[in-house]
């Protein structure tokens, strides 16, 4: 194949790590893509995991040092997919080395890393993206037309949530998400819901938020009976408005038993609304008033080809994608932006923009006060 | 029929009012009831109003002063379902005259207003209650008995929800609801959610909130030009705290399109989770976490004879109760309480209650800071 | 009030006695009627029972034998809700005696006693109303609607079932169901589905079907260990061609675990589609194609009072009607039938039509072949 | 890596075609498979097509004629993703070079060819396997497993849909499909559901059926005025007896408006029922009755990496698979079985035994009876 190759160091070989390797895999098989990604190098934690990893996932060579991996010429794209403490050092240096940046959410432990990490960014003119995947939705992308198109006219309300149940487990280990760095519930799954709610609905001016931590210890490792103090929230709860003026409600928790993928909203338009929750990610609903007497009510629209890119996947309407393919779309946004056909989004600055509404919530949360949301 | 009467005198004859009389009909067929309602006395704002709306809802004599209802000697229980602004004077007459109060929500324009009203029915011993009826579905009862029974555990998390459309056209006319001390979406519909809350959850102490005036005139009446200012809520978001250290969130809406009736609540406790909405108001959803690995889910339930008192409507499961039974429901509870055989719920203090949560939520809102909730 | 009465025998005081005389009750205080009904006299099997159940469901008068209701002056309708076996005879003297009959499903125990039962009331003159409640449903009378406005274009395909669990407990008791007149579950619940198909498609033209029953024997009563032998199917399942051309399937079980109503259809349509369950029955959904690019899907539409008679009930939409009310508007169209204003639906001799299906698909299933259906 | 290739010799390149590419790439990715799947040869209808379409999905050669890859010393397995009429002629060849066969369904254009398809497997003793792939669902395997655990009883009922509406435009131009040997929508959805029935439930012994040409001309292509006659069924509607006495209905549709993807059943049981539909193929409805009073209703079961082999895709719960991912399960069963790991399924053989409940269908339609489905 003629496009030049856009060879891939992979930092982090866990479930997402994972997932970056399948959708560099996939992505030029379903999009007709300008470069060819080629899975050249993964780092991980020692040389012997980054072997056993490079093997599974297919990559051509391995390292247990990601600063190698960020100075070897042969790699074209640095993929972050390690633990969060590592994000700011493996990105800072791949921008300083001249490389643009692929790194999953959050962007950083903390707003000021996420603000120097934008910033150098900026510095480098390097292209940068954030592991938002949800935002790659063909369904989502419908939601933001039916917007922009103002088929429910002015939008007035946002509901956001995102909770999960796999902390539910008062027994389950301490783990890095667990650190005051790590961020805790509203860190880790808030910011996909924050930014949901800003790429929606625009920037968010202000918060009040209340917060707690359920389970206030866990073991330190499964099984132990030793245990370590948990301090970040297990379940976050905020009320907000938006700098156009638009109220809405966002929650997070990774608590809440029985929801395993309740990312979902309700946005209210002065005509019309839209829900949509993750759990069908293949489905948005719909209500446009006024339309249709006696008939109305909301419309369960299903993806499909006149969603694109969904059409890439399968021709037919109702089949559905996957979890994997939305990775594979954001590949595939990823590297549109590389070759220059459109702007990276989301981007370092766009995550920290998302750092800020978390960094404001859970200042709100400790100091039972509206934080205005710092602008990035 | 044996029974002792029951003559009820009913100061309104609106959509309530309606509601009212075709409960009073019909709790005595469906229940084996202490004593017997019978429609004696109906006043409305004249006489002719009053009379033609007493021969259509089946009273046997009509009044165009609801003072003369209340000193009506045949009249054993005042029911009110007038205007908001009405409720207060009646209800105090009501109890100077040593008679029992049935009240439409909300039970005043102000908390004041509502502490009043309570104290005045603690002072005279009366029974009062406040026509809360979604509360009086069997499917709530069935919640508050999975939470009592600790079968979702310990508390965790409230998400609340009333959120509706009939003020959502911009041209709906001006009304008494769109008065200051008409109060709002948050006092109008919101006060359903709270009294949900408090009845499942408990006290609430503290709350965040903001909201917003989106039609800032409406017209007169239907079709004029001519419009008036519009001052109260049309959508309200709250975030708070209960006195149990819960945590959650609170929204009500009129202007929400394509909900008409979206009174909905999750409840997240340590061991499962609750999930309901008035829309599908004979099924309540339930996980219960680590009971069944590999078949785990929500389980939606349907109403049936094992969820009292559905059984006394419907011998059958799955058949459904409607709106008007709910009403039903709530008549058997106040006639029980008047024949001694149980308290009654919600009564003035509880609906006081529920108001200086509204109270401190708008207080919160204007304010933009918590507020703490006054105790009742 | 100046109506005149309508003074009502009803024999039969159990599930559907109860409901006749909560509907009577009901119907003068929902609707404005023409007549107004007076729960006269109840018969039921002796004078105690009969009188205890008169006492309970407000009747005047009760009476231990049927013929002395079906005779009596002060008796202008006859209502029966009795056991299936007694729909002929009580229906025939009733007739006989020149009143019009109100009269449970199914209307008898065999196609030639529904025949006989159709040709006494046509000589009879006499209105006849047979209790397929379902079909009175402000849902069902729009989904007609959006037929017969060609919203759906030609309709081309019919599934329609009937499936609940009331007799999935093998152990559940014989009853008057089980004996071979009885019928099974296609007679008892098939017939729902029959009607419903017949109202909102019209004639069934031949029927091929297989049946089964399941649970061969039952005790004799609760916990007994004698058993009786059962015949009658607990399932059906059928698939029959329309004398339109349009062909569908039907099915019917009373031993379906989980389904408490499941009376559910879905209609095809050359340009759109209806889906519709009696387990949400304030809720049809319906496609149309070809009219929103990108936009289109199944739209859940809520009763409301846009689809009459339930604005009689409730003024607001969402509100949802319940299984009581349905019999209430069946209360209603019978009266309106009895004062002249209109024709009573349906009446014997569509009773008589819808078991002639029921005969058929019972033949077609004991004889492995397709069956035409006899015109009535 | 060590694997022994398997090089893939794929006949087709339209969007069966290109799902096989994909799941060849995929494949491995995801799973630790025995064999390492290459793609080495495409033929399409002449060498130009094949080409380009070689180059797009990842195939190292093209070739215009099948015949030539079949005969190709470098393909170790033919894939046949092309017309229906060419699945016979290919896989024989395929078969007669001593290479095993991946075909798409349905296996042949009628039950004679697939007879001959599936005795020449068994002469070949070579691996095939026909690409029903809604089977390889994990949900699916899920329902199989709770109906092999006896946890929903004996089976009793069964109802199978496979509607969709991609040819209710009728002006969708005549096609290969349209052809009385394409077979109509009971070959070509109705297969679909054949087989899940048959994997669920069992052999089919009888059935009795009527279908619909409802669009009895086509345009010959897109926009054209001219018309051919269409004489295979749109629509088919059937009931069945399966060989252990089970009763069903299956139901086929290309027609439905508003039905992307209702490959659809209900399962019923003596103690549960199961209620599936590919439109939320991530989701499994299982009832359990008894287990639980007043608690009980159906438990909406989500994917998740206690159903296998959904742990490979993703690690987390509720994150969903896709229908491609369906797709590279198929082609890990088919490498597995290459490998000798397990046995193929379902096979020639079994697609054979569909074929013959197809053909079945048709004649009991046309001949208006009940037919005995021939054995194979």
């Amino acid at each position: 194949m003629a496009r030049p190759p856009l060879r891939v160091g992979l930092v982090g070989s866990g479930f997402m790590g994972r997932a970056h390797a399948l959708a560099f895999g996939m992505a030029g098989r379903v999009f007709d893509l300008p470069l060819e990604p080629v899975l050249e190098l993964l780092a991980d934690a020692n040389a012997t995991i980054a072997a056993a990893a490079a093997e599974r996932l297919g990559f051509r060579r391995a390292s247990g040092d990601w600063r190698q991996l960020v100075a070897d010429p042969a790699v074209d794209l640095v993929a972050i997919a390690a633990p969060n403490v590592l994000h700011k050092p493996v990105a800072l240096a791949a921008l300083a080395a001249g490389k643009p940046v692929y790194c999953e959410k959050p962007l950083a432990a903390t707003l000021n890393d996420a603000r120097d990490m934008a910033m150098a960014a900026r510095a480098a003119k390097k292209v940068t993206l954030v592991g938002f995947n949800y935002l790659k939705n063909p369904v989502i992308a419908l939601a933001r037309d039916i917007i922009a198109k103002d088929e429910i006219g002015k939008v007035i309300g946002f509901r956001g949530i995102h909770a999960e149940d796999y902390m539910a487990d008062p027994d389950a280990p301490f783990a890095f998400r667990h650190e005051p760095q790590g961020g805790g519930a509203f860190m880790d799954l808030g910011s996909h819901i924050v930014s949901m709610a800003r790429y929606l609905i625009g920037d968010i001016a202000a918060i009040a938020a209340a917060s707690v931590t359920v389970h206030e210890s866990r073991p330190v490792k499964r099984g132990a009976s030793a245990r370590k103090t948990v301090t970040v929230d297990d379940q976050m709860h905020a009320v907000l408005r938006f700098a156009s003026g638009v109220l809405g409600t966002i929650e997070a928790s990774w608590i809440t038993p029985g929801r395993k993928m309740q990312l979902a909203f309700e946005i209210t338009g002065t005509k019309g609304s839209l829900s949509f929750t993750q759990e069908r990610f293949n489905e948005l609903k719909l209500y446009r008033m006024g339309r249709d007497a006696g008939r109305e009510g909301y419309t369960t629209i299903a993806a499909g080809p006149e969603h694109p890119p969904y059409g890439e996947f399968i021709p037919a309407p109702g089949h559905q994608l996957g979890f994997n393919d939305l990775k594979v779309i954001e590949v595939k946004a990823l590297i549109d932006a590389l070759a220059g056909k459109s702007p990276a989004y989301p981007d370092f600055a766009e995550a920290a923009a998302v750092q800020a509404v978390i960094d404001a919530g859970l200042r709100a949360a400790s100091e039972r006060r509206w934080v205005t949301v710092e602008k990035i």
